[in-house]
């Protein structure tokens, strides 16, 4: 079972840098569709989004952001940390096979409430932007490791 | 197959409001963990969950904001909107069996480029606030009607 390692606060330095990245794939956008409600063709339909400014079929927005989300809290605060808030402007269309990666770079540290601020920007494999934010969390002062759960395994049927 | 139809930017007045309900299922919480890849145990571990400050497993709060994005794309705007920005803060945990309400209100237009912004809420059933935050989107001037796209079925194994 693999581990899940945060950055405590002191260890928290601004400028520390982490990635994340993932390939999206149909299943992924049919996925988001299916937790989030949201069944427009655009995301959905091969034939309707040809007719669309897009050309093809795009993931949503919100899927992105998800991968944001991930990067946080897998990689750097980590486990054990509290999501605050987070700010995301949609910078450019998501397709399927596109790879994405997430860059999240420490921006601030405010010591007396051990909250801290991370530029969270996502560009794919044309190093593109498609997202731009700025995420804050409350950072655990202490280590915290913690045993990763199995990735659940799904099936479209 | 039902059909999906869009508030043309000239018919939104700044005060309309619409909701979108959902209440959170196990399954729902699984398959954020899959399309996202955050399988921290707080959401998927029960056990481990009881040990943290939540006492039980816990929604990503990145779901929460696909069910803002789900109003957005199905109610109002609606269809052939483009998602241009997000703010979100996260006030309060969310759990399996929670409903939660979005509400979402049109709270300015800019005539020039058809651009509107929209307070997001989310409640629970007790009225708790749990997410707020704005959206900006780029709005059709056009009616636009689409059909809905089939509920994915999906099979957790």
């Amino acid at each position: 079972m693999s581990k899940l390692e945060n950055v405590p606060f002191d260890e928290l330095e601004v400028g520390r840098k982490e990635t994340y990245q993932k390939t999206v794939s149909e299943e992924d956008i049919v996925l988001f569709a299916r937790v989030s409600g949201d069944v427009n063709p655009v995301h959905l339909d091969a034939e309707f989004a040809k007719t669309t400014m897009f050309g093809e079929r795009i993931a949503h927005g919100m899927f992105t952001a998800g991968l944001i989300s991930a990067a946080l809290a897998m990689k750097m605060p980590g486990p054990g940390s509290i999501y605050l808030g987070q700010t995301l402007k949609f910078r450019a269309p998501v397709k399927i096979g596109d790879t994405l990666t997430v860059h999240i770079e420490c921006t601030g540290k405010r010591d007396e409430k051990a909250i801290a601020t991370f530029s969270t920007t996502v560009k794919n494999q044309d190093d593109k932007v498609v997202v731009t934010g700025e995420a804050t969390a409350l950072v655990p002062r202490d280590k915290v490791i913690v045993d990763a759960a199995p990735m659940p395994d799904i099936r479209i049927v």
